[in-house]
């Protein structure tokens, strides 16, 4: 198939309830910049970005993540991706420069997983803020890392990714050929995007990236300190899966947001997948501490091309927390021994 | 009553089952560094202590904490240990040089809480690591920080610490009296040794510090490598008590270890005492991320001066665990407002 | 000798030319946390200090180093301080509650070498931010190290200092016994001053701590980022002396701050003298990059209880500067062998 | 031109002349993993990479860089790096595999500036230590990040790496249009290769990255320790130019050795370029920190395809280090202001 050259995840454009709360949470406490604001719409940027925003902020009814934004190599990889997609039977829209602020023209899909994709080159600069440290705070964000989906059938999205182009390179399986869940990149780290197993389509998190862990232990420390601990879903921690240092919060409409750092290079064609037993007990957090149950099973609704909510299916196959935890459950730190989250609670 | 004038925590004498394993886990793991060893005992301490050693490892049949060893000011701190604890009728032995290898003549107490405590002046110095980073890994450990005692009832406890000079730095108690738990320094840091109410006397753990953050990330990242992950007991994560970010694990024989770092300075003598509400849920963890049970509930077995374990008294006043969390619990991130740790399993 | 119990040190006072760039630089740009300030006068203090102030600084006509402030253990130490230095032949003043803002009683000398000492135990206790996390910058100063001073006679320095209580903690000397610097603690930190040989009495430095090391890398990042490198006089870089992580700043007027962290603990009586030989490049700068010339030859005219500069001394021994740099000079990486400093310029 | 498809910078191979001192410097100072050793050769790579080597140590008469090996994406890609090289007159050898250990089939060549540079896309797959956390030191190396090359005429070198497919990302220029730098990426960092002007070709560097700061803090603290402190040539510090936090070793033979982490992603295509006036003093140590001679002037033979040393040719345009420093030069830290160099001794 002649899919399109992807670079990059680019940019989310989410829908919040309240404007000013979501405001206040990604600019004062996550130190997100502001490239452009009004009423309606905030579009937010990392320190070291260079295009015009990785994140809209659109007040809307119902809280929903309502485009996924690709990068392409060149204005031409609009028409292979309509191409590709029209191939796939896919709705298409083609917009026009202005469509979407900062940007130009736009490819919009509903994809086969019925997740709102969209593709763009022209974009307009604003300036890096690399050097700019007299604006860094404690725990400062310097780019957007990754999205991450929810959906039912993981093999069957791994498949339309990798189609797409993305190079898979971590995925969590079982003995009996079930995959949960799978990583994917177009740039040089573990992922541009990732498929989490279950109800779905959904969005699961979106991610940015820091330099260094302290940054993140702030970002929990000063939550704390504003009395917003709920906020800390999950983590501080180190993935098994990716190997980054983690921390996962809930933003005021309950979207998901990942700070992350220190993922490794996958540039190479060759890339060497790592596959991780569903049972390792480290491969969702090397250390062993246990996932909370809503950061498996809630996630956020995605909007299609209208603007209407996608309807979300169940998973069919076994689910994650079901095999790893509880009555049915059985995972491991030593393959053939027991682990420690039986005595967490 | 005249107090001697005790400098700071110095050494822990633990009694373990399975002398190879617990070598493994202090010095290949956690890379504290031997002074001596032989058979029977091992002898080790942090990389900038100057004193013979912090820890001793003793081969015994039951697990237990053999002795807390406190150092004074001058030798003739003895006499007045000496005179203190009888008039408290405490049973009170005095050791010639050498009852303790690297150290002086040894005041030995069951104190009036159950404890065996020491005391010692003369202790024979061995290098100070410092300047020795081709001995540092990244998870360098330098200093014993502190012990943590578990005992009935905080209130009596801390009467008693308080009369041998130690300065309350910080406790957790509720509105209608009862002292969960509470912190005392004789040192510049926030604590010596700490009593954390429960059935007791037991040692709730010991405690050595690092320069900084990621010495103890790096410690969990390298257990999760040798696939001992499960020796992680709680954290990492900030205090709210003491401010310090922090990190549990159990060793072979289940004693309690917690790495530590970055208290703050209360030397002076009217150092504010900060009091902790019991059902403030960053009291414990910063972040909000519960406590395990285990956590509360378990702790080692002491000695009494002839080596035979101390009988242990169950807490009267309400437990920390059951006012805070479950069916009669009840804590906030907010006040009036709910929390986070009903979500997490 | 009867000495009074000196805690720590606590405050110092600088005069500076102009107030409103004196606060830029030690608040906008430093983040030190303004407890008061009028038009003549700013008081300051790190994140985790409870006292009153850890600097004061109030608009001058000459620059200059006004009082060495220290706290004493006890009310009643004032009349020990007072009988110490009546003893020793200096002018004392005894300064009733409010003299300086904030603190209570204060007892003030010329001390012998020249300085202005002054002692106090009252103090206003303020808000200790050591959770205030919101209030933190990348860059956070939580606390007052110590001062450092430049002497002419070394040795005859350190005894009076030795005389007052301090421990000697390092020294920098020679085989032919001259003594270049000392360093002398009462916290349980390498130091709360040190003596430089030099040209004075004049002030080297007043130094503040951070947490981590990040944090002083990222004061150097935003001086960059401001265009005010040029502030940066030495460093960033790991001390022999101290073990510690250093950074040298001159601030508007040429006044000295060092920001530092990590020394190790010095609390034990006979907690051992690290002695430095004056030849070993790794003294100053553990990493053997040069000591800038002005590191040695400039620091800040002190004042006497009248507000007047105390007359400067040559230093008469061999300069360090001399011994170790140049024509004259000898240093050594490895003892017998050259090291790199000559290939550096 | 029809220029192959270069994935990344992915081997050196350096001539030692004392192999013994050479592994001591990379695999027990640096911590380098050993893939393959002989008596002759030793292949050294970074804890997270998967292929067999990003360096190759062996024996010979004369210090020198011996090859530049970069990775293609696919096999075919050999053959257009072969179309690509013969059309501008180099001398090009294809040799099998085996020619160099683990590697697949090589393109070898002499370029058009006179450096060996080598082409390959089949390789041994080794383990990727990424997990392997118990192997990581506190100053790991986790990944080869870049090469550095001395040219006469950067822009003629620049023309050519151009066309060679690397994105220019940042460079050094002045006002009468003089190139003294540029630096060039193929993956997703700021480079993969760099030419610095000066008497070339020669080589100036490679570069590895850790993950954090502190990592390359502790290899100087290291280096301090084991009194090997001379071979810190410059640094550490912060860039100007890409913004990488860095280190300059010289290694046994003098090759030039930079530790290096975080700077930013320039994947996209159209990553603005950034160009520095080589007269901005924070261009090179964004903390104003002066560049030391030897950095400027020295370099490492560079041999051709039949192991002879290149001759070297002087630089015909304006010298960084002229243009910057001392008599002739001019640099300001504020344009229009000077700077703290002249200062430094």
């Amino acid at each position: 198939m002649n899919a399109p050259d992807i670079v990059r995840c680019a940019y989310l454009e989410l829908v919040v309830g309240d404007l000013a709360a979501s405001r206040e949470f990604y600019v004062d406490v996550l130190g997100l910049v502001v490239t452009e604001e009004d009423e309606h719409e905030i579009h937010l940027r990392g320190l070291e970005e260079f295009i015009h925003h990785n994140l809209v902020l659109r007040q809307g009814p119902v809280p929903a993540a309502a485009a996924f934004g690709f990068r392409v190599r060149h204005p031409r990889e609009l028409d292979r991706a309509e191409e590709h997609y029209r191939a796939l039977g896919c709705e298409v829209r083609r917009e026009a420069p202005g469509f979407r602020r900062g940007i130009g023209e736009v490819l919009r899909v509903l994809d086969p997983l019925g997740f709102p994709y969209e593709f763009f080159y022209d974009v307009q600069h604003v300036p890096r803020l690399t050097w700019n440290y007299e604006r860094y705070g404690a725990g400062a964000i310097v780019r957007l890392d990754h999205f991450n989906q929810v959906y039912p059938d993981v093999a069957r999205g791994a498949e339309y990714l990798e189609d797409l182009g993305f190079r898979r390179t971590e995925d969590i399986r079982d003995d009996e050929g079930v995959t949960y869940a799978a990583w994917f990149a177009r740039k040089d780290t573990v992922h541009d995007t990732a498929l989490t197993g279950g109800a779905g389509p959904r969005m699961h998190h979106i991610a940015f990236a820091t330099h260094e862990k302290h940054n993140i232990l702030y970002i929990c420390d000063k939550l704390g300190a504003l009395r917003r601990s709920d906020a800390i879903e999950r983590g501080p921690g180190r993935h098994g899966v990716s190997n980054a240092f983690y921390l996962y919060l809930r933003d005021p409409d309950g979207h998901r947001v990942e700070i992350y750092t220190q993922d490794y290079y996958t540039g190479d064609p060759d890339n060497p997948l790592v596959t991780w037993d569903v049972h390792d007990n480290q491969r969702r957090d090397w250390w062993g501490n246990p996932v909370v149950p809503s950061w498996y099973t809630e996630a956020s609704t995605v909007l299609d091309l209208d603007g209407n909510p996608v309807p979300v299916r169940e998973r069919e196959e076994a689910r994650e927390m079901d095999v790893t935890i509880g009555a049915d459950g059985f995972s491991y730190t030593r393959k053939g021994e027991g682990f420690k989250v039986g005595e967490q609670l």
